[in-house]
């Protein structure tokens, strides 16, 4: 085994990533080592190359960056007795205490010690990762790299579209960015009666109605209220899956939510804005849950049910390749809008 | 208008029906009159028909029989306001008191005043029912009638599978009559990873694979408890739908629940039986639910949401027609075991 | 009989209210009279009395306005079973469809067709009202008149209370006024581990401390945060319960609530405001209700259950009683902030 | 340090047990090295101590028997960071994997690699016992230690009340021994309208008389059914609460439970029963759970919370001490019926 490998870091505070050579890491006794076969690039990524202000606020360089990461567990810590050497494993990016009181009633997403790799500590786009043993979630050796990459992601989509119940109800999603789309493919699989989409980008827009929205709306183009008012006969959406973080999409989509409607808000706005809270929630008595991340491990479950029992097809999902030497073209497609998920592999 | 119709009824005590020609109703200020244009065939007609200890027990004739109708509405009552004169309706075979505790808190499918049509007053085997307006369910004039008359009987599988969470389980369902065959599609339908069934039936072995089931067991010739574990990993189901009354597929059906598993119950049993309470209840830390009838409204909202959006696809469910005159063979279709419904015409 | 009876109406467009003699109304089929035995002032109320751009927009004068009733049936329509003559009921304020698919789904409290006596028609600051059967809720005959006004406003306390689980929880309530109060009282009773309360009025802060709050603080005297995460060992609370519908409280209110808490909210703000949305709603994961009316009937079962069983005393509550000819000092009073809840007698 | 012990344990297959001197034994890297300052007696000890087929089934002696145990954490192994020596801790009595698909997904309580300590490994009547450092929960200095050693055992009470919804319901309670009773004692603080209870013993029905029954029926001499459906003005309760798991007790409670309502099961029955299937679970549309153990860890949560507000007061329930030596007596005054918890002291 060497004693170096390829990195895409963060070298220093401010703008860009360069690629790096630096230690293989060793595993911890809980941990297990893993040999990266792909990654993919989250909108988190992009916030850490552009060096934004949350990405200067919270990480401490130099690390390598990196969190939707797939591959082979090739070392194991001294406590370590599953997953097995040889397992093609994806990974759950949070790293918990299972200690404090939010993991030991169930509620890990939530643990005050939570660590993200890539951002709190030394991420996944790289040659190899050390993780804890139970953030490695073994997959069937079959399984296309492709949809491995996603889990992590897939996972967002998954917790979103479950905490609401979208069996035989109408739904939005506003913002059809990769976990839009995902959650569309999620609330079709589990019986609603009709999704809309909504977003700012036609590739999106057409991307949502290939993974089966019932209606494509431009968010600033189209007369959104009106025309989802017209198709559920006047009555709104029973949910609303708010995974833009966009304030005037917030508005449009409360406006078209029935009373009584449930609301689940993945999307995170950049700061406070004025919001009109009495009509929204008060009086509409709508349900709204905050979501993060993924609960573990339940929606790592459940994500496997879903893709094993072929309810959803991630497949379209992943549009663009890259070499990790390939990262600046990866980050740019990925900013451009016009992709879905763009895959790096070493 | 006509002052007569031709009815199928239970003129007296003991078992079998007659056709008679009897007065058409006239509608109570809250009814509307519905000139039926299908009904089917329920097992519970069948018991009706037998004169067993339950129809002995609780009808007096004479009456009318049958509760799963649909037809056109031709009449109102003075306090109506929908639906029109002209739509076309499924009617709900329960007339609920709106008064009772049960009826005030959203639970009218435990009225305690409940009057089912073709049991405890006149049903809908006949040219024309009146009926309470708020149990005539508008359909789509275009919604062929071999779906329209199964919307009650429906009902109860929509009910059975939305008072679980299917969503990326495995699931059993124990009985493939044509309930238990509606409930496999509608846990399809709300991404069920997987479903099992069993009968004692071939031919309903062969109607559930038809309509998606992953495994067809035969409840006594096949080893029942260990294909549903080996298919399972070992682990066993998520949810049982019991819908047999049988008590050793309800044995079945526990042993291979999971613990902390969930199992609703519509099955009825012909009496009390022996139960391993301990080991199948409190051990097992299993959440059971008895399931009566359809949750008034909600499940018919649920039932027109999977039905309009195609996610529940019932055209293969009707596999017999028959006209009033020819009852005697329609039952005898039905007591066979070899069909799905039953539909009988004016 | 007489003819006519006093009432407290807005006689046109403006502020005030004035003492009138009208016609005492007739029931309807479907309603029942009934004679006010007392009456109590809302909030609701005031904004009424001041003419604010609320009741500018919604009401249509004259009217009789009032609708925290309760009072003896002396009359019922000719479709009417229950209530009796002679019975002792309190008055559900909102009358609704039946009809609509918000009333056929146990959802009567978001009816569209809702209307508010007092408000939407004549309400019951007057001699007589009549009001749909249904919305007359027996009372044993022996309950003080002080306690059978308040259950309208009461069920507000009980539905915000219950929308929650706030068994073993630590609970802080925004907002002391009369609802806010019964609210604690609420939350004592069903196992609350600790109830915190804010409010800018010192005699509400030692009204909630009668009540039983383990700290009453003044929202803008008090550094609110700080005290709060003291007491609770810097975790939080677990539930907020906002009855104030100040911006201010609001903010204050989700500082402290802990990672996936919930937050409940009856609390109505003047219009939209600036809101943290991503860090309130979304990183921590919360499950926000918005609290509109009553449950139309579970709300009103539960509160009987609290009262009946002593679990609630609400005994404190009214603080003051008048004659509807003192109505307008009753009104000074209510708006002064120094009062539970005022009571109007005929 | 001594190196061996006093013990109560099982020496061999076979009715009895017998005080010896045993190594103290030394705690894993994961382990805290318990004092134990008090146990407490369980009805399981009793089948232990009589050597029934249940438990000639399960043990394998030699064993130290007990697992209602507090006491001081002295040591630690290398890998503990909480809690401290010196600590005053209660045991959680099942010792789980964390790794298994139960664990892993907040539900230990059903972890498929659990040991419960006193069955399936050495206990807690003795000096000391090494378990692992999450099972050692952490109490105040000055909780008394008859409230510490219950804690286990209360456990199993707040998880059957909580279970169901309580608040403002009528419910019973099949079955006072000291978990029945306790189980009332959490009915009353969170909110239950009226508690009724059954037993066979009238020390027991006198005892929940002194925890707040409202009534206290002898499940023999009382006629249970109609006395409950009096109480009740004839609707039955909304929930039953099953401790006793006697049949005749189960059956009495499902006879007198709504339609809808909910009956929680934590009494064991000795082997499979004849049940009213139908009646009692499918036309009543009952849900049912069964009950096991605690979950992990909520219910340690919900159970400190409702001791430190003094929501639950616990003091009533310890009747009788023993020292360790006097186990024999201890044992049979619990096997008396005669008492509430039986507690022992090294």
């Amino acid at each position: 085994m060497p004693e170096t490998m390829k990195a895409i870091i963060k070298p220093s505070s401010g703008p860009g990533l360069e690629m790096a050579q630096v230690p293989i890491p060793s595993p911890a006794p809980d941990e297990v080592l893993v040999k990266v076969r792909a990654a993919s690039i989250c909108g988190t990524d992009l916030h850490i190359f552009n060096w934004d202000p949350w990405a200067a606020g919270r990480l401490k360089p130099p690390l390598i960056v990196g969190h939707e990461v797939c591959g082979e567990v090739v070392g194991r810590g001294a406590n370590v007795t599953s997953p097995e050497v040889g397992e093609f494993v994806s990974l759950e990016s949070h790293v918990i205490c299972n200690t404090c009181s939010y993991c030991r009633t169930g509620q890990g997403h939530l643990c005050e010690n939570s660590r993200l790799i890539g951002v709190d500590r030394d991420g996944g786009f790289a040659e190899y990762i050390a993780i804890a043993a139970q953030n490695a979630w073994p997959n069937p050796h079959d399984l296309p790299l492709e949809i491995a990459v996603l889990q992590e992601n897939f996972g967002n989509a998954v917790h979103t579209a479950f905490a609401a119940d979208l069996r035989a109800k109408k739904v939005l999603i506003t913002g059809c960015g990769p976990v839009g789309l995902m959650t569309l493919a999620v609330a079709r699989a589990i019986g609603a009666r009709a999704v809309y989409a909504t977003d700012i980008s036609r590739y999106r827009l057409d991307f949502a109605e290939k993974m089966g929205a019932d209606l494509a709306l431009h968010a600033k183009d189209d007369p959104v209220v009106e025309r989802i008012m017209d198709a559920t006969d006047n009555e709104g959406v029973d949910v609303l899956l708010e995974m833009s973080g966009a304030p005037s999409a917030i508005d449009q989509g409360f406006r078209v939510l029935k009373p009584g409607g449930e609301a689940m808000l993945l999307g995170v706005a950049p700061g406070p804005f004025e919001f009109d809270w009495s009509q929204h929630l008060v009086f509409k008595a709508a349900k709204v849950h905050g979501i993060s991340g993924r609960r573990l491990w339940q929606t790592w479950y459940q994500a496997r049910g879903l893709i094993r029992s072929g309810a959803v097809d991630l497949s379209p999902m992943v549009t663009h390749h890259f070499r990790f030497e390939e990262f600046e073209q990866a980050f740019q497609q990925m900013a451009s809008g016009e992709s879905g998920k763009v895959m790096l592999t070493p």
